[in-house]
């Protein structure tokens, strides 16, 4: 198995990010730090959260992270960088750290889920990549979970990558799907680089290749007794292809004491369809034979699928999924919070009209409020050298409503961000795919309100802030109120 | 510079593939050869043209295809192949053929842009990565010529990495959106790998990390005097940004015999702020300093702004574009045509009960039919054996319409696809990017009609038919009638 994707993406960047890192070469002191956060403003969907995914590809690209020789070579060959600049990247290699909540956390907007605190040329360079990463994967990880939401409890299946954007989105998207709660993909290369399950039998070319569709179903199920799923919609489904699927079922399988494992459709009016095979595969002892339907699916018309009663046991989804197609874009952003000036670590505030687009500044805390029964009723956002007491109640400025006393009481917190590089070092255990997965079902079924999880209005998440920090914002605003 | 992609991925594919060689190698003779054609059905956005984009990673996709020791030892794991067809996967390369229509080339919904006749194996395993190239690429294109479009000559560049659908999403879509017409990426490994100019500035946080704005400004233009443009909207434009432009101009820049280049604006109402930035720039003797603005673009914003008097020089372009916002499903279908049965060259169709998604039957030849003035007025399918003589009036069948007796008249004609690899071996020399590029633009000024371009109702593109095939499909459609 492969365990990792080896490719050195250190070029997968914007170019300013270059322009820049030359720009502080020659005019700055790129040993100081600097820290950026990476966090998105709304949900996809107008859900009510999100889920982080990525964070395994986000290490694999840092720790490949150089330039080769021909990468400088090209730089050079631009004529826009100084001699000392381009040597200096032959040599460069990430010396910063990165804090990241553990991937498959459920993340509300507004709140740094990654932070990178790095000498400003290490900053600017992953830029670009690791948005990339975060917002491609938990774009599909959190429409994987409406779906799988919408299924209830049914077999969800990633048909996806021949719509993905691509290769990586192919891979990648099956394995954030994966995280999201899907529960196979029908992409080899992710099956095999990541240990997901995945899922296959025909496609219509199989059928229609054939003299009927008797002979394609009968040698089918020669080659594959143990794992027997037909494709009835080629020709006609009730007229031709539940008939033949029970004639395949009794006469090739059960004389070898096998049974037919299902039926697919991919075509046509699935809830009426599935209702009337249901009905005739029961009539011939076939109740164990389960139907699983693909064709354009998504949370929304699996929903009215169950409603209508389909009998639908699994659902195959394909571009709707990896594409998220109803909002393709995971709007992730990366924004500086803090500056060494001459030895001193200064907090930054990215000013702007839009009062939302205002950002938190400085070095922070990421705390997950959680009330007596588990309940996450809140995320906290202090400053990196507060420590929370909720031994006691905690006093915390609501935001929205700056001018209310709120306090915590009865409630524990969790750091949610942990170190996952420390000065160019990887010194996090990267969990296997299995405990993520296990992870999010945990939050979503034990920790977060099924009021924030709903389709519609759903609850907006509390993301409130500690005294301090809304101290500091304030005053750095006051000192920008000029403008 | 990297020349190509030589990753191999030959397992992204759908794990059916598998299952059906698998299952065609015990029950079927592998060396007969069956035929497939890549179609889709409909162009994004209500358009009334698509551009074809990804040929050359799908020759470096075949091209690389072989199967490791791993893949083959993940397969036998799965304890679902017979030994012999695993084995047969340790040798296994492509050797069947396709064709294609060149890179660039202005197509339309139902035309076999590309045809696979392969062995039946070898015409399966390429069907996912084939599909998913021809989606993603497509779908870039199409959409990156609807931006340039509507830009109307003032310059568009690509912006859209952070938010692409991962790694390849974001360097193959800068790829596609060079052909399709954008003058520049910002993403650095696209331009280094494809050979695209590619372009950057400054964040926000240049600005932000130091001193204050003027600082920043003076830094840069300090190191980049020949390349100087600045981005105006960190703090506020008009109060700050542009007075701190302008004192960088005539401070810094004229000193040196430089002028300031360019400003950009990424944020707040573009086309105000552009105005009142133009005014002040001129103002100030600036004339020459062009004005590029980004945030969330796409062609009817951009349009908007143009109808609105924005003065803008370049749309920097990015989620709407890299993700194709609006429609980013592409959809691309590979249908069989033609299986060999007995040695006999057997022509396969698709039935549904959706007439439009019936396929067109056998081996064919794609031909786009030109008036005398050399616009395309249709394309015309044949069978593959057809020539087409436009010498003389050229009776052929319009599906829509079948009934009319219709006549190409003082017409010519060109057969669109090319042989790209015969019986494995490639045969085709890839056309540099230039190249395409400029097809691209050739075709659309000067073959097809501006109203099939036009974003609001498009013309719908002719797709007609020899009789022969017409002839053909009914037949085949007759047979199969009794479903």
């Amino acid at each position: 198995m492969r365990q990792c994707d080896a490719r050195n993406l250190t070029m997968m960047m914007d170019f300013y990010e270059m322009t820049m890192s030359n720009g502080y070469f020659l005019k700055d002191n790129i040993d100081e730090w600097v820290a950026f956060d990476i966090f998105y403003r709304k949900n996809p969907d107008g859900g009510g959260f999100s889920i982080f995914a990525g964070l395994e590809q986000m290490v694999e690209y840092i720790e490949n992270m150089h330039f080769s020789k021909e990468d400088v070579e090209y730089f050079r060959g631009l004529k826009l960088f100084s001699e000392e600049f381009l040597q200096y990247l032959e040599e460069f290699r990430f010396r910063g750290s990165l804090y990241a909540v553990p991937e498959g956390t459920v993340m509300y907007p507004g709140t740094p889920v990654i932070t990178v605190k790095a000498p400003i040329i290490d900053a600017q360079l992953v830029e670009t990549a690791l948005l990339a990463i975060f917002n491609h994967e938990s774009l599909v990880a959190t429409k994987a979970r409406r779906i799988v939401r919408a299924a209830k409890g049914r077999g969800v299946s990633d048909f996806g990558a021949r719509r993905a954007h691509n290769m990586d989105a192919a891979v990648y998207g099956a394995r954030a799907a994966y995280i999201g709660g899907v529960n196979s993909t029908a992409t080899v290369l992710a099956g095999q680089m990541f240990n997901i399950p995945i899922s296959g039998t025909m496609a219509h070319s199989w059928v229609m290749k054939q003299k009927d569709e008797y002979t394609a179903f009968k040698n089918y199920a020669e080659v594959y007794p143990d794992a027997c799923v037909l494709l009835i919609d080629t020709y006609n489904v009730v007229q031709s292809g539940v008939p033949n699927a029970i004639r395949v079922a009794k006469e090739v399988l059960e004389p070898m004491g096998k049974r037919l494992k299902g039926v697919r459709l991919d075509s046509g009016d699935l809830s009426y369809l599935s209702k009337e095979v249901r009905e005739m595969l029961d009539e011939a002892g076939l109740q164990d034979c389960i139907i699983i339907a693909s064709n354009s699916l998504d949370e929304y018309l699996i929903r009215s699928l169950i409603s209508q009663g389909a009998k639908i046991d699994s659902f195959g989804v394909g571009e709707r999924l990896i594409t998220s197609k109803s909002e393709p874009v995971f709007g992730g952003v990366y924004k500086i919070c803090m500056a060494t000036e001459n030895g001193v670590e200064v907090p930054k505030i990215k000013i702007s009209e839009n009062t939302e687009k205002i950002t938190n500044p400085g070095l922070k805390k990421l705390w997950r409020v959680y009330d007596k029964d588990g309940y996450a009723i809140a995320d906290l956002l202090t400053l990196a050298d507060e420590t929370v007491d909720m031994s006691k109640p905690y006093r915390y400025a609501d935001p929205i409503k700056p001018w209310k006393k709120r306090y915590f009481e009865d409630c524990t917190v969790k750091e949610l961000q942990v170190e996952i590089f420390k000065d160019g070092k990887l010194v996090y255990e990267l969990p296997d795919i299995e405990t993520i997965r296990s992870y999010v079902n945990n939050q979503l079924e034990k920790e977060i309100w099924q009021e924030e999880q709903r389709f519609e209005n759903p609850h907006t998440h509390y993301v409130d802030m500690s005294l301090a920090l809304w101290d500091l914002k304030e005053r750095l605003l006051d000192e920008k109120g000029s403008f």
